[in-house]
């Protein structure tokens, strides 16, 4: 499934081949929440985007349109006329920072819609079954997710929990293998921000043989030098050859520092979301459209920046647009920042193959660091 | 300036000529409020929905960005990043149906804006002014629009001013003109719901020789006869060698009658508005995306409809993505319906070429009213 291509310290080259395609890596998984891919209306967009795998939420298609629609529909990549690969979560996450009411017992997750307050049960073995029936390239157990600042107690438990679950999602996956369905499943570290936990935790997910591993409970509200602590100690209790996933990372410096580490997928909302909010990735740092000197600005957003938006509209129109809420403000810079991010990793990707990944980092975050956006 | 190629009963081909290009007439202009093209993200877009011409709203970009900025950035093609024909409303209309606070005096309409509150004076001369500083291909005349059901006493003035102000407007186009203004001026027929006040109107603006003509103060909440009853009788007092312009239609059965009445322009937010809400137009009437009904249908929205939403997407689909507010909802629903309507003038262009306007005109609304859209 996944081939290692070259190293360059613990940056990693890679290919993880899935049942739609193969994927370059290390790779920034796009998130479309909900099966859309924000900030892309055509096949064409999605290509120059440099979309390579889609993510969306188990937790959010669960609630609507429903599992049952989606597999009518002959699953998520019908459904959405995506025809790459998926990468769909268990929901744990959404159980864990979004749904009203939860209640987690071994069996499972209960909660509460936050949406439309309906009720809803997850367990380690429904999420299998649900992400088997969206047809999922790559699915992930049902964890417990638990955040910065939590008492070893309830760290204890939730890694206890989700250790039980990974086993019987293992278990229901091997059922579903059988039945026909070809996706792979990856299993989650959690151990919070405990050094033995999560070494516990990346040792037992180790012994077993899984087509790639995911790191959680990071990016949790965590200070960034305890991210980097603890996404580089768990990172070597486990083994080279399988793919890593850290979860819920979308900037810049956190991408570098992840495949510094040798990770080689990350996915985030953050791109989108700053777009909404009229913030801007450029080279020079990031760019709020909305600020007052842009309003006669000819320049693009980004000069090396080689995007339609920034090829084709001046800060003063994007600011316009932004503060005129458009839609079109919202969909240009998705755009926007869904390429810039794609193509800071297919830059990565070119350094790790030169031997130059060390340079690549250092130059590019001397210039995002550098204030120079806000110096025009 | 205008070509009449060919004649089909009173439905005609013609060519409108513009700085920025020549447009095939009849014509539906798509509506750029405050500069941007709802519903497209690239120039591709733009083509494939089959884009001609583009209007946008002097009133809004007034208010914002101010004319200042669009004159610093080189008029509006420049700051929309739009090469083609653009034509600009003169503000009066959104005098009328947007301002809080108007009054409307010989001199000209004192407003508040309806966005920031501030206050605004728009003049036949300065209007034409603004406009000039846009570089507009084709601008109005300030007027004043009176709605449905006013006394004639009302009706009378309005028309007794938009009058005074044509003749004004006229007077600073010809300085802008001698400046070096290439673009031209339409002035607008007034006269409301009252048969003398129409003829009288058109009889004026038929005295100049300007290089065309537009009609406004129709689909202001008339009843659809009362619609067609006026335009047909305004129509019969123009001269045909000019170019015809109604003011605010946009939908398939207005459209037919405005293209049967030998009007060749038309524009209006109904396509994008009704995106919005999740109302497509198809072949065999409006489809709402929102019904139950479609939650897991496969089909596309109208399957004799070649855009790339109907090509790519199928109903269950644009149903998820409406009920979760998503805003590619209104971008493929805008897109759609763009393409709709600027097809459907193709289409009607083809027949009128072919000598059967007549026919195409009732089998296309045969369908579009058999309901056959409810009975799936």
């Amino acid at each position: 499934m996944y081939k290692l291509l070259k190293k360059d310290g613990n940056a990693r080259r890679g290919e993880l081949t899935t049942v739609h395609g193969t994927v370059q890596t290390p790779v920034f998984m796009n998130v479309g929440t909900v099966g859309a891919i924000k900030g892309a209306v055509s096949t064409e967009d999605l290509e120059s985007i440099g979309t390579q795998i889609e993510l969306s939420n188990t937790y959010h298609l669960h609630v609507r349109p429903g599992d049952e629609v989606i597999k009518k529909m002959g699953g998520l990549h019908k459904f959405m006329s995506w025809n790459k690969p998926i990468l769909t979560d268990s929901g744990g996450f959404q159980v864990f920072s979004l749904s009203k009411l939860r209640k987690i017992t071994d069996e499972g997750a209960k909660f509460q819609s936050h949406i439309d307050g309906s009720y809803h049960m997850f367990t380690p073995e429904n999420v299998v079954q649900t992400q088997s029936m969206f047809n999922s390239d790559i699915q992930m157990q049902l964890d417990v997710c638990s955040g910065w600042g939590v008492e070893r107690k309830e760290a204890e438990k939730a890694l206890r929990i989700t250790s039980d679950w990974f086993i019987r999602a293992k278990k229901e996956w091997e059922t579903q293998r059988e039945k026909g369905y070809k996706g792979i499943l990856f299993p989650i570290v959690q151990g919070n921000f405990f050094e033995d936990l999560r070494k516990q935790s990346a040792e037992f997910i180790s012994s077993f043989d899984m087509p790639g591993i995911a790191i959680g409970g990071l990016s949790v509200g965590e200070p960034p030098e305890e991210f980097i602590k603890f996404m580089n100690y768990t990172v070597q209790y486990l083994p080279e050859e399988k793919p890593k996933y850290v979860m819920g990372i979308g900037t810049p410096e956190y991408i570098l520092d992840a495949v510094r580490a040798g990770i080689d997928m990350f996915d985030c909302v953050l791109p989108t979301r700053n777009a909404r909010n009229g913030s801007y990735f450029t080279h020079d740092g990031m760019l709020s459209i909305k600020q007052e000197r842009w309003i006669s600005d000819f320049g693009p957003v980004d000069k090396d920046c080689n995007c339609k938006v920034c090829k084709t509209y001046s800060r003063s129109y994007l600011r316009h647009l932004f503060k005129e809420q458009e839609i079109l403000s919202s969909i240009l810079a998705s755009y926007h920042n869904l390429y810039f991010l794609n193509n800071l990793l297919k830059e990565i990707r070119q350094a790790i193959n030169e031997d130059r990944f060390e340079q690549y980092r250092k130059d590019f975050l001397e210039r995002f660091h550098s204030g120079a956006v806000d110096q025009k």
